[in-house]
């Protein structure tokens, strides 16, 4: 299945649509949804302080979302939108899970393992690679960061 | 803390054990504990086929128990036992919840981010690092995986 840029756009929207409900619940705003068949089967906000659960990060809560909604833990032709690039437990995951395709928003200099310390998603070593498109709606993606850690400052 | 190497032996030997409850279930045997002040605080083992979960690893499950127990994501001053040489997700799990101590039974020479392939729990670039120790048990924990791919095979 192809997705087209627009098609990125809006699942991208989603996936910021879930960062915002972080933020209301004071979270640092990332989120994600996993996409097959051209529909959403998982969503996942950050929820690390809430649930004080350092795994309960978005891509990983819209991994087991879509994982029940498939009843099968390997996600094949699906895309996950995320609006910061994931972190190595993150990444590992999704190569776990046999996504196909990795969309996301903002980079993360301090721990992205999806290109920016390492390319965890792409580790000829590993049996899965996935295919990674970074840089959409990054500006909105990270504003929304940089806008929360504004306000926590303050 | 410190913690001698009977202890390793006997916090191994309750990994061990969670091992065995995941073969019962007909699932890959690896099993893990944390262990916090001498107690064990979050048990897990591999559920991946029964939960239709890929991020179901020993690992995780027990990092997710103990935080439970804690009331906290930081896992600090606490020790994770795992079977075998944890995978990049759990390996970032750990990183993410700031466990102490990692310590393990077999390597993974297909997947492990703990020595083999390469090592995400040393990492620099990451915001903590974590003490490894390898090759407690190596030979019981190697065995029962292999004795599980035999059985499987025939």
């Amino acid at each position: 299945m192809l997705i087209n840029i627009e098609n990125h756009h809006k699942f991208m929207l989603e996936a910021i649509k879930e960062a915002e409900i972080a933020e209301s619940k004071t979270e640092v705003p990332i989120g994600a949804v996993v996409v097959w068949k051209n529909k959403i089967i998982g969503r996942g906000h950050n929820l690390r302080e809430t649930s004080f659960d350092s795994t309960a990060h978005a891509e990983m809560i819209a991994i087991r979302e879509a994982s029940e909604y498939l009843q099968a833990w390997r996600l094949l032709d699906c895309s996950l939108y995320v609006t910061l690039e994931p972190c190595a437990m993150c990444a590992g995951a999704i190569v776990q899970s046999r996504v196909k395709q990795v969309i996301y928003g903002a980079t993360d200099p301090k721990a992205g393992c999806a290109g920016t310390l390492m390319n965890l998603l792409q580790e000829e070593r590993f049996n899965h690679q996935t295919e990674v498109i970074q840089g959409v709606m990054q500006e909105e993606c990270s504003n929304l960061l940089k806008s929360f850690f504004r306000k926590l400052r303050k």
